[in-house]
């Protein structure tokens, strides 16, 4: 498909950040052209473009274009776990509610769910995930067949895969299809024996790999590994050469001046999860010393069972309110800070260097923020108004590699919702009832 | 209009609290059946109804009706500086920002503005307000002609109004139509001296009135409040006789033993705002501490300058998310008690005994909770999904005095939103091009 959009105010989160108006052309899954689109014989001619035929030229009537979203730390389909687990302390609600009904899910049942999943990041302009949890090949399966760009981050910890099983993974799930990637990781630190760990060195070093994982997101944690090594969870990982070839770790809420310093030198990335962190009572993650200390911060939701929904906007305005009440000073971390965070961020993280921005030649994941909306009036200051007053309501578009999978509260990925929302529903039933 | 609601799941919010299927049915303005609905001819006969003709018959899907949210502190014509006037402390956004754009404020600006803040209520569910704004002759004709329940609190300070403008405007403005009343109540004990304090104190008592006030929202004003006076806010209010007929404080962010005791004693609401007080970096609400004490909490969104938006999903989120961080106890207030807060607590701090809940003989203030999305799956349960992961785009429909004003994205204000819109932005233009 070739669709000129026209009459936008484009972000493309290209530095400085700015807002545009005029138009952007996709032809195929790439963006071609970002400009004021005046004269498009000139600019096809001077650009060296072959005319195109537009399948769709769509009216922004003055929306908003930006880079799709991208959600850091996800687990899909713990959408099982919505309203099933809350209201307890982490070890517990991993111990107890989570881990005893992770043992039962299938392919089937793990594809299902993370395709409800993926209904719900459409709707929130989320456009690539970092995901972490069972069974990647469902999980790719469905990532795919839906359309959603993702990558997934091995778990492996005391409980499995082997490291055959996790080197087969890294083979397979690799090249597969476009839209997919597998990276090394695992679980945590408090779910891996040293042996493992020293395993999972080895084979980032022959991978030359960077590797994600959780990391010091409880006191707790922290303090068991202290225990346990006499230091910290990253000072451990960066002792056995985990950290050699980048990567970086999800949650970075109980960080020492150790710490920051392994993260700055390695170029490691933090991933910050505020509404879990919050839900989990887990505290508030030390934002504006990681930007203090130029060390990127990507925002991720974290899965449905400690969150407990899908949504950018929810986070994006955590990131920066419990920003500015833990530094007890309300110009802390602004919302350009934040937007970046929540996509060009996002994208390093997942090591998609071409869906960082909306510039020539990058893919074309893109979503359009209805500003016809109260909340975004009146147009002042339009980034500002998506971080601190924006909402899933405002997603009028949600496109990924040049495909339009959600247009004004209707999806495209070639399932209807119903039939997810009632497969999922008799997983649901069929999994606790059997518990 | 006779509307008859079916096939929905109602939660009443009477208690116990619990989602029941079935119908329910609205004559004019009132709720005059709420059952299974099997046989409309034995159920008028056995409660003695006249036969009533649909007007509209709402198959609901098995969507969830409960009582609109009821935000209980906000002031709605500062859609005028969203995104206008983002991180700065407190006190340099009232008096540099704040201060002087609002008294350029006209009628109509304020009329215009309110009306925004209406439409964006709708979208989130919020069918009464409790409002504290300047020109309350505007605020009123605004609200009234769009349909919006609201209850405004005299926003009396240093600066204005004088207390016979103040006597006036409760004479005039109470009664005048149906949706609208007028309550005691000023500014906060910063921008009032002691002498004022006492003449409201004595107007309280001459007409036996409730009281609200911004109170404790920062720690600066507490600790200033001290040095003036020896005590707290909470104090020197009670110590004067301004609680004498109760009422209650917006924000309470930072209260000492002897301030829960006072509201305790004379049966005061705290409302919280904790996004604004997030963004504003005043602090954590105790939430858990009110709820131990009995004292009843409601929850307000604060005017969108300070949040920025008006939208009850994420301060219910907020306020149980902040409540388990700040008591580190991821059980800490359940989703119950968060939407008992945001309706049926909201409703007691206006003084609205028939909004509280679903029941037959309350006003129809009505939404309609939309299931068939993917953040509402699976549905296990109902009041957890609500809290913990919904959205203004769950807002099917907004139904305040028996009229639907807001229905799958569509608003029925007597106004189109567009021409909103564009007023707002001359507004908005006209008044900062000046200053």
């Amino acid at each position: 498909m070739n669709i000129r959009f026209y009459n936008a105010r484009i972000i493309t989160m290209e530095e400085p950040i700015k807002v545009i108006e005029g138009e952007l052309w996709v032809q195929g899954n790439t963006i071609i052209y970002v400009g004021d689109g005046l004269d498009q014989e000139k600019v096809f001619k001077e650009n060296n473009f072959e005319p195109v035929i537009w399948d769709r030229e769509i009216d922004c009537k003055g929306n908003v274009l930006m880079p799709g979203f991208k959600d850091a730390h996800t687990h899909s389909a713990m959408t099982l776990m919505r309203s099933y687990a809350d209201d307890m302390p982490l070890q517990d609600w991993l111990n107890k509610q989570i881990f005893p009904i992770e043992a039962k899910m299938d392919y089937d049942d793990v594809y299902q769910l993370t395709k409800l999943a993926v209904l719900e990041y459409l709707t929130s302009g989320i456009t690539g995930v970092m995901e972490m949890y069972l069974d990647p090949y469902a999980i790719q399966d469905a990532f795919n067949d839906c359309g959603m760009r993702n990558v997934q981050v091995s778990g492996i910890n005391k409980f499995g895969p082997s490291l055959e099983e996790l080197e087969k993974r890294i083979q397979v799930l690799n090249g597969k299809n476009e839209l997919s990637s597998f990276m090394m990781g695992f679980h945590a630190e408090y779910t891996c024996s040293k042996e493992l760990l020293q395993d999972i060195s080895a084979l980032a070093h022959k991978y030359q790999a960077p590797v994600f994982m959780h990391n010091s997101e409880t006191a707790l944690e922290v303090k068991e590994c202290v225990e346990r090594y006499g230091v910290t969870p990253t000072v451990i990982f960066d002792q056995l050469g985990i950290f050699d070839y980048g990567g970086g770790g999800y949650h970075c809420v109980h960080m020492s001046e150790t710490d920051y310093q392994i993260m700055k030198k390695r170029n490691l990335i933090a991933v910050t999860n505020p509404a879990s962190n919050l839900k989990l009572a887990s505290g508030i993650c030390p934002i504006s010393e990681f930007l203090k200390k130029e060390i990127p911060v990507a925002i991720g939701t974290d899965g449905p069972a400690s969150n407990n929904c899908l949504d950018m906007f929810r986070e994006m305005f955590l990131v920066t309110g419990l920003a500015k009440y833990r530094d007890n000073d309300a110009s802390s971390v602004d919302a350009l800070d934040v937007l970046k965070m929540a996509t060009v961020n996002g994208a390093k993280a997942m090591g998609w260097s071409d869906c960082e921005t909306l510039s020539v030649g990058s893919k074309a994941d893109i979503i359009m923020i209805d500003l016809n909306q109260p909340n975004m009036q009146p147009i002042h200051n339009i980034p500002k108004n998506i971080v601190y007053a924006g909402s899933k309501q405002n997603v009028k578009m949600t496109m990924i590699n040049g495909k339009i999978l959600y247009e004004d509260g209707q999806f495209h990925i070639g399932v209807s919702p119903k039939d997810v929302y009632e497969e999922c529903e008799k997983i649901s039933k069929r999994l606790y009832e059997e518990s």
